[in-house]
């Protein structure tokens, strides 16, 4: 295993906590316009997270665990100290903010443990900074630990974004990608546009440039056709939940990557810190998939691109066997069916 | 069998020859704008296939046929009779088009197979209007025939057009399911954005809508979760180009699809005219695949989306295994493995 210069991947920050502030990179808008908002109130995170600003599940996580901390600061008495009840309306807000990814709730309770019936403002805003270190710490070792078991001269393919815009920093699967990549054993990465957001083509695809790891982006539906070519030996994902039989929901194509990964005998790995996994579910049967609004299907570039009255459907997550998971790589090791069951 | 109201279907025309010239509905711009354009040269005819004005396997080859007509209208001495001479050097443009849909050469032989050494412009315009003619009864009769395979209460899943837009009417896989549903077998009818160029959203959806078919457009990626969730019992799609052991050249993510469709148990159809199938293939493997501009994925709605420098891989092509193919619907017949072999 050879040392990762990380400082070569830290450039981008989706999530800065300034100490009164969020300020987030308003990943709608990126690459094209480098733009940053600030929260100042937890009901501006929520916003935030709802509406796609801030996404990605670690990146969630910790920011709704910054939205808490403002909301503390906003309800904290002259003693810096406040109630549970007092927040009992803004965590709420918070939590009502996207329905698939466990790590805002794992978040959220993290900080209601930590806040009881009233803690200081001080303590809050340490436990959400432990939060988000903690995150990027899990990254740096899940990228050595997924790197282990790819083979040189392997290629790679990825979905969705899971760089440092979806996390703390590093990244879950793309941080095993660029692990692998400083590591020599990487011989061509590839993304998929991943629609209808869009997040490998704008984040991802713009992540790796800025790296200078060469990359090609390939259409979602184009990823069986490449695995035929041979060019690929493992497709690397990261989570918004994952059950203790390994079921994974993660962003919608996982599922028939999957699918096309096996057929092909090509390896599939998940990358997700161990926050991601949720051990009150005993399979992913009962994950809750969010479905997005139709205008992401029916719009492209802000212009109507179909006729008026076109029916969707758009769920945007979808939920992968165990069965077809050859790793899963959290910052505790690499697991293996039967995965946490 | 009930009688289909075909009055219903055939509203729209991307191919109409007026004598003179070829009339192309503008299908980079459908649905919001409603542009035709006219080609009077083979030269304007070719460069109509090649920018995707017109687009579909049947519509190129009658669009060709078409295009040696204008050829040989231009070539004509006084006694109206053209030298296969005076055509050879439109013929190849025209055949230099696009590479991977086979009836644009059935077309092209066909209409070489009237010239001989020289032939009329009258008999060379009567073998187009054939082609385009044999085409819309092709269609008609292959609706039924692929629709007699639907059980009623069926949801069918279709990718890319291949309706009146993609033929010279009616279509083939939507015309199966327009045919299906005329019958009152169709539950429900899903069909795929098929990135990159949206022949689904833009094209589909649209035809769909047009017919007052109740459809929901999903992103490509969906189509395993939508299997899954048992919705789909038929993925019905067409071809560009059938060897003879039935493996099957096709918009990309067919491929993806029938692995996802033979996973679920899902059923295969492939719908196409006889003029698709290539008996000089015995297998799909040499098929050429057809690479487009990397621009398809880098930009959305005119906009650039992706950072600059990004690399793309844009096949837009892939070939399913006639393995993974439960029925090839011709005008001929319904084939089952070993097809054509």
């Amino acid at each position: 295993m050879q040392d990762v210069d990380y400082a070569r991947y830290d450039r981008i920050r989706a999530v800065t906590w300034t100490g009164q502030s969020l300020r987030l990179i308003d990943q709608r808008l990126l690459p094209m316009q480098q733009l940053w908002t600030t929260c100042s109130t937890a009901a501006e995170v929520a916003a935030a997270i709802q509406n796609l600003t801030v996404r990605g599940a670690p990146a969630i996580g910790i920011s709704a665990a910054y939205g808490v901390v403002l909301a503390a600061q906003a309800a904290a008495g002259a003693d810096g100290v406040v109630s549970a009840a007092a927040l009992a309306e803004p965590i709420a807000t918070l939590a009502a903010s996207r329905p698939t990814a466990v790590n805002l709730f794992w978040a959220l309770a993290r900080m209601q443990r930590v806040l009881g019936s009233a803690a200081s403002v001080a303590r809050l805003e340490e436990e959400a900074v432990a939060i988000e270190r903690e995150d990027l710490a899990a990254n740096r070792h899940m990228g050595q630990l997924g790197a282990s078991l790819i083979a040189k001269g392997s290629g790679v393919l990825t979905h969705c974004n899971t760089g440092s815009l979806a996390t703390a920093g590093f990244g879950t699967a793309l941080g095993v990608i660029r692990a692998a990549y400083a590591e020599g054993r990487v011989a061509a990465v590839f993304n998929t546009e991943t629609r209808p957001w869009g997040q490998g083509t704008r984040l991802t695809a713009w992540e790796l440039l800025e790296d200078g790891i060469p990359a090609k982006l390939i259409a979602d539906s184009a990823a069986a056709h490449l695995m035929k070519t041979g060019q690929v030996q493992w497709v690397i994902v990261g989570a918004d939940r994952i059950a203790r039989n390994g079921d994974t929901a993660n962003k919608i194509g996982t599922y028939q990557l999957a699918i096309a990964a096996r057929h092909h005998g090509v390896k599939f790995m998940v990358v997700a810190p161990s926050s991601t996994v949720d051990l009150s579910m005993a399979s992913g049967e009962h994950i809750e998939i969010e479905l997005r609004e139709a205008r992401e299907l029916l719009e492209a570039g802000g212009q109507r691109i179909a006729a008026n009255g076109v029916q969707t459907w758009n769920p945007v997550f979808d939920v992968t066997p165990g069965a077809l998971i050859d790793a899963i790589i959290t910052e505790q090791g690499v697991f293996k069916a039967p995965f946490f069951a």
